[in-house]
């Protein structure tokens, strides 16, 4: 994946933000500092940075916000740990990777020449600075409005998100049949959090008996899925599955 | 510790808040629903609970923006894992419950009589339905205006929250020597994550060889701080540290 080597100038970014998103924004050196990552970053003063981590923190803590109230909102019936559950597929780095794609973030986005960082992660990062340049740009009622009419009615296809799942774990025990390997899922710890009534458990994927992939999540049948996709991606490297 | 039996009247519960925060509340409907555990809560329809967890999901998440935005502009020179970092202790359990109870929220809390659940998690709990409720009824800005000039300055010590650390794993060790047990912090898993460059690290601490506590971060050394904070709850509980 190629970006940029240089900062848009202020009008082209302007210009491409407007296409975009319909808006005009204000203060364009928010937004040229979103689009800029580390690798293209120096330390301009007291030891930081000026790359996009600081206001994709604020974006992440924002879009979290936002998504939350909507689906609070949209699923009046659904209880607290659905409605977690659901938020934490929509602002996955995975979902927000491919969001970042189809708005074209892709384009804009600034690094150096000799960056090995995987290119997807730099995606969904620079969507969540964005969003951090939107809400100190213009407001939070402005960056909800824009995400809700503008993002995910277009973008995100929410029910599918919600509903669908995807089963690594038959997906890794179907292959362990077909080439004779014994997938084992193995709950490795259980994990005390700081909030009431909620364990963390880390489950390990061994296929004969070796380590293959890890997970960990607040349910161990989500830990083993996460453990399974992990195995799933690593042997997909390999070009082991079929 | 006691909490009341019976939900607040509206016209108490809207005094109180007004003598809590300094305004008048709009639809106190969702006020009474933030302070109504749900020990103390009826199945109302489709299933979902009239308790405050799903107003305690949409706060969490609104208070955490709101915090994340409040460091962002306060500490212009630290950088997105130093907020982070700052930001997930302000709104630790602990620091919401004393908090919750700073303000007086504890005589506002609804529950049953037979509830068991630590009553301490309770406070903070209802203070994030609080923040749910008053941004449902007020708006984002209005709920980070209160925070910001009403909260935060006045019951909130910012800085010694964000500097001060409880240093658990020395008061370990040094328990320890005293009472001839070795103290063993082991790093049992590394777990990856879905954001790049962050491992989880979970940490065991055997106090003799025996599993004493664990604690995961995203660092070793708070890992290990965790896994001696955990140890020494459990050892205070059995009164055994001086």
């Amino acid at each position: 994946m190629f970006f940029k080597k240089a900062p848009f100038a202020e009008q082209a970014l302007t210009k491409a933000l407007k296409n975009i998103f319909g808006y005009t924004p204000g203060n364009i050196a928010l937004y040229q500092l979103a689009f800029r990552h580390r690798s293209a970053a120096s330390v301009v003063s007291n030891g930081v940075k000026n790359s996009n981590e600081r206001l994709e923190y604020l974006g992440d803590a924002v879009l979290g916000s936002i998504v939350a109230e909507y689906l609070f909102k949209k699923y009046p019936f659904r209880d607290e740990g659905q409605l977690t559950e659901m938020r934490s597929r929509i602002v996955s780095r995975s979902n927000l990777n491919a969001l970042s794609r189809k708005l074209g973030l892709d384009k804009l986005i600034q690094t150096s020449r000799e960056t090995n960082i995987p290119a997807t992660s730099i995606l969904g990062d620079a969507f969540e600075a964005l969003i951090g340049a939107i809400y100190l740009d213009k407001g939070y009622d402005f960056t909800k409005k824009l995400l809700i009419n503008k993002v995910i009615p277009i973008h995100l296809d929410i029910d599918s998100l919600v509903n669908t799942e995807m089963n690594f774990k038959s997906k890794v025990i179907e292959w362990g049949q077909r080439v004779k390997k014994t997938a084992e899922f193995v709950l490795s710890d259980e994990l005390e959090n700081g909030k009431q009534n909620r364990k963390l458990y880390v489950v390990h994927l061994l296929l004969d008996g070796e380590l293959a992939g890890k997970g960990h999540d607040y349910s161990i049948k989500k830990a083993e899925q996460k453990a399974a996709e992990q195995a799933w991606i690593s042997l997909s490297e390999k070009n082991l599955p079929e």
